[in-house]
Order: structure tokens, then C-alpha cells, then sequence
């Protein structure tokens, strides 16, 4: 089935323990986008980047089959710039810099041939734009949202409104507890429901991901993986990865919810054992299979008596 | 098989965001004990109390077949005390007060009748202390072993040597990376059984439990739990449920160190739910397969193709 993606197109500048890059390709867009890329087509992409966008990156989603009518060219303006740089743990990071640019001004406009699409991938942006794609796109069949801590502060009324239309929710830790009030993330999860996603799914990074229904509850496992080069864009390929399997199978059942989110794991896996977009590049379905098949070993055991 | 445990015996005072207790059964070795009681006999206990410990609490361990021959009373003394406060999200504790007492003095004696012991359960108390248990036990099959901060700061070089002789080690997230000062957990593991223990659990909590051995890692769920009513002894309870289902067993192959971890993950639940070792007091072998199964819905997820 057919993916619509919105969310930032961006140049990211990070250093981590292992290394550095400067003006990376990156963006929750772009990650999710590639992510979902190894399930799915069409996968439509709104976004916004400047005159100053490689077309070496615009190559990179156009040969991951990445419909891009809808991302927006501001020529005379300048790509969303991002520098960070994360600690020894790599747990903790610090923004060095964020320079909006072309995306300040950016009011997603969903072209003609992607008004009907299935499934749709709702990027970290500002939930005021994250209504404002739904409004322009005929009923999709699954709406799945990302946010962030800013936006719980700075508009909450607006990300209440915005989470009432939303089918699936992905959050982090901090986000789940900061949205609710609650430190028990079971807990925490089921108030989200409460707000309208039926569907809640709470990152935890190195210690895997819960998802949690109406009447279902699953625990995945992180990938065990020793070297993490550069965890920026885990969270988007998880959502990725997520919203691709969902829209290739169209199948939202407890049990294939939660194969999506062990392939959301995987793509996430991949994602952060090389730097900007650089480990999913070379990704191969096989890859990603023998990957999937990895958490199942790590997870089994069998019956105790 | 026969199950030794060294410990502490203590009288706690906690007080969580649920509610209070004061001089509640506490310490390592009553709660590995209980827990290990629900899978194998007989257990025998090694560790000190003064002469105010109460003779219902003398019962409570023996109505769970305790073998207390083991358990040194100096009747001029006073029990092992301590006192701590939980904060709102139960992750973080301060310790309002430590009184050694009885156990400031304590030298582990090991009966005759416990000399030949299968198992061996070392709860966590000075490395020193914990050598010298096995010093006096004919060579045991399987030596299990607990530490914490503490040890692994003022007594690093007893710690190191105490590792080489066991067979299994319990830590939790901090513990480990203090132990190797390696931040990245699989790492850390490895790094622990290049130290001795062919087997390592590193406990993480709300996160769950992660088995790492030479030739495998396996990643346990946390049961999700909306109500922790006392984290206290959550996880000796677990090494209890894990040393007395391997002592039952006496199956040391991966498949059922994983069953191990399952049944420890399961006990530790189980111990949480209410204040002191109330959580273990009601329960039942049937209550424990239960909850066992839930474990393994919450894990499951099948092919994703």
C-alpha cells in the first residue's frame, strides 16, 4: 500500500566517540522514508530543503524509490541544519546548533497524486502541521505519529488535538512519562490510549521497545550491538521500518503489529551502526530478514516445566 | 539439588511512595531463600541476626523449609538494619541509614551437614567473606554470585579474585559498567566473563534481564507491573528464582539458563507487588507457571514473512 512521509529533510552535522560528519544527509523524513523504503512503494515524501540540497542526496531517495513531487524547493533558502554531539554513552547528547532555515516557513502541501494514500508517517514536526497534511489527504486507513518533548511543553493542546486523529503513536521514554505525568510506563501508555491512539509503541533504545494495545502488551528486544557509531535517526528508522511492514501487509493485528515493530528494531539496528543514513544504504531485504530472525533467537525460550 | 545461601538477614524500614514499613524480614539471604524455595530443597541459609529477631520470622522461613542450622544468632546483639526511602518513580533510593550490628562482626560458618552443597547462592555481602563460604564447602557444582558498588569500589582486588570462582554473576546495569568501565552492556558482559563467570546476568529492572554466556545472549522482558509497591529485594528475589530453579534442574545448558532467567524475572515480579517479602508469602508454584506463561505472550512474536 501506498506511504505518505512528512516530516524534516535536513543536513546534520554530528560527533559521537567514533567519529565525526559534517552537513550528513539526514531528517526524520528522510530516515523514515528510507527506512519503510525496503518494504513498500509508493512512498511519498512532503517535505522542505534549500538551493543548497545536493542533488547526490536527492539521487539517494530517488534510487530508494522515494516518490519526491512533494518535497518543496526553497532555492533561494538554505536546508535544516542540525549539530550534535553525544557522549561517552552515547545515551546523552547535546544540540550544538539547530538552524531551521527553509523549514521556518515550511507549510506541507500535499500534491494532487498523493491524496489518496493508505498509510501515513507523521515525522516529528509541529503538530499544527502534522493536522494540517492529514486535512488535505483523503481518510487514510492508518495514521502513525511521532513527537517530541518540545512540542509536549510548548503545545500541548495542540498535540492533544493532533493525537486524537492519530492511529499509532511512537514515543520515547521521557516523552511517554512527559505527556502523562506518569513514571510507570505501562501506565503511562495506557493514559496515551486514552488520548486517542489505539496504538502505543514507547522506545526505549538500548533496552528495546514496548508496545502496547487496547488488550495486548509485547516487550522486543534490542539488537544486542556492541558498536554504535551514531544513534541519530534510530528513533525515525524504528518508525520507519514500522509504518513500512504495516503498509506492505495492511494488515493491523495484534500479531502483525508487533512483527512491525521487531522490524522497526531491525531497520533502527541498522540504522545506528554507521553514521547519517550510511547503514542503510547498503541494507538488503535478505539483511533485514536475517536480522528479524536474530531477535527471534534472542527473545525464545520455551516452556519451563 | 541442595541450594547454600550467604547473606544478610535483615530488619527493614522502607518507605515507598505507597506506603511504610518498619523492621519488615528483609536481607539477601531471606529473600534468595524464599524465592528459591518454591523450586528446590533443601535450601540452607548461612548468615548472622541478633537476639531481637522474632521468633515469627524464625517460622516463616522455616515453614518455607528453610534449613536455618546455618543462621548464627549472637543473643547480645541487634539485627542487621536498614532503612530507605524510594522516590516517586521507584528507579532511584536513599538510604536513610545502615546499622550493621550483629552482622558488622559476621564470619560465615558452614555446618557439617551443609559441606556438600550442589549449589551455591552468594548473596551480596565483602568478597572476602563470600571466598571464605567456599573455602569450606566440598568443590560445589555451580557457584552463583551477587555484588554491588560498594564492593566493586573499596574491594576491587578481593572482588576480581571472589569472581574467579564463580560460575555465574549476578549485576545490575551500573555494576556492570563500574565493573569493566565499558558504558556498551554487551561489552560489559563479556569483558565480566573474561574476569571468571561463564554466565552473566545483567538485571536492568523495568527493562528486564539480559543472559550473556560465551555462545549466547538472551534478552528476558520485565513483567510490565502497573503497581510496584516496594522494590526492595526485587533482585535477590530474582537470584533466588534463578538459583533454585537451576538447583532443581541441575540442567546447565543455555536453553535452560534462559528458563532460569524466566523463572528469577518471574519472582522478582512477584516480590514487588507488595512491601517486604509479603509479595512471596502467598504464593504458590502454580501462581509462579502462570506468570511464567505471560512471560512468554508478552515475548512471542512469530515469521514475519
Amino acid at each position: 500500500m501506498s506511504l505518505l512521509v512528512v516530516g524534516s529533510v535536513a543536513l546534520d552535522s554530528v560527533e559521537t566517540p567514533f567519529g565525526k560528519v559534517d552537513d550528513a544527509l539526514g531528517g526524520s523524513a528522510v530516515y523514515i522514508s528510507t527506512a519503510a523504503s525496503f518494504f513498500t512503494a509508493p512512498i511519498r515524501l512532503v517535505g522542505v530543503v534549500g538551493g543548497d540540497f545536493s542533488k547526490e542526496h536527492i539521487e539517494f531517495l530517488e534510487e530508494r524509490d522515494v516518490d519526491l513531487e512533494g518535497l518543496q524547493v526553497v532555492e533561494e533558502g538554505k536546508t535544516f541544519r542540525w549539530g550534535g554531539r553525544y557522549h561517552y554513552d552515547l545515551n546523552a547528547r547535546d544540540t550544538l546548533f539547530t538552524h531551521l532555515n527553509a523549514f521556518e516557513q515550511f507549510k506541507p502541501i500535499i500534491p494532487v497524486s498523493y491524496k489518496k494514500t493508505a498509510y501515513v508517517c507523521l515525522g516529528n514536526i509541529d503538530p499544527v502541521l502534522q493536522r494540517q497534511v492529514l486535512e488535505q489527504i483523503q481518510k487514510p486507513r492508518f495514521v502513525i505519529g511521532d513527537t517530541m518533548n518540545y512540542w509536549i511543553q510548548t503545545k500541548p493542546n495542540e498535540l492533544r488535538d493532533t493525537m486524537k486523529v492519530m492511529d499509532a503513536i511512537v514515543v520515547n521514554e521521557s516523552e511517554a512519562r512527559l505527556l502523562t505525568n506518569e513514571p510507570n510506563l505501562i501506565k503511562a501508555a495506557k493514559k496515551i490510549i486514552a488520548l486517542g491512539p489505539k496504538v502505543v509503541i514507547v522506545k526505549k533504545g538500548e533496552h528495546g521497545a514496548v508496545l502496547v494495545t487496547e488488550d495486548t502488551i509485547f516487550s522486543a528486544p534490542a539488537y544486542p550491538l556492541e558498536n554504535i557509531y551514531d544513534p541519530t535517526g534510530a528513533g525515525d528508522a524504528f518508525a520507519g521500518g514500522f509504518a513500512g511492514w504495516l503498509s506492505k501487509t495492511d494488515d493491523l493485528s495484534n500479531e502483525n503489529l508487533k512483527r512491525a515493530v521487531i522490524y522497526g528494531s531491525s531497520l533502527a539496528s541498522f540504522c545506528v551502526e554507521k553514521f547519517s543514513v550510511d547503514g542503510l544504504r547498503d541494507l538488503t531485504k535478505l539483511k533485514i530478514q536475517d536480522r528479524y530472525r536474530s531477535f527471534m533467537e534472542l527473545s525464545r525460550f520455551d516452556e519451563g516445566r
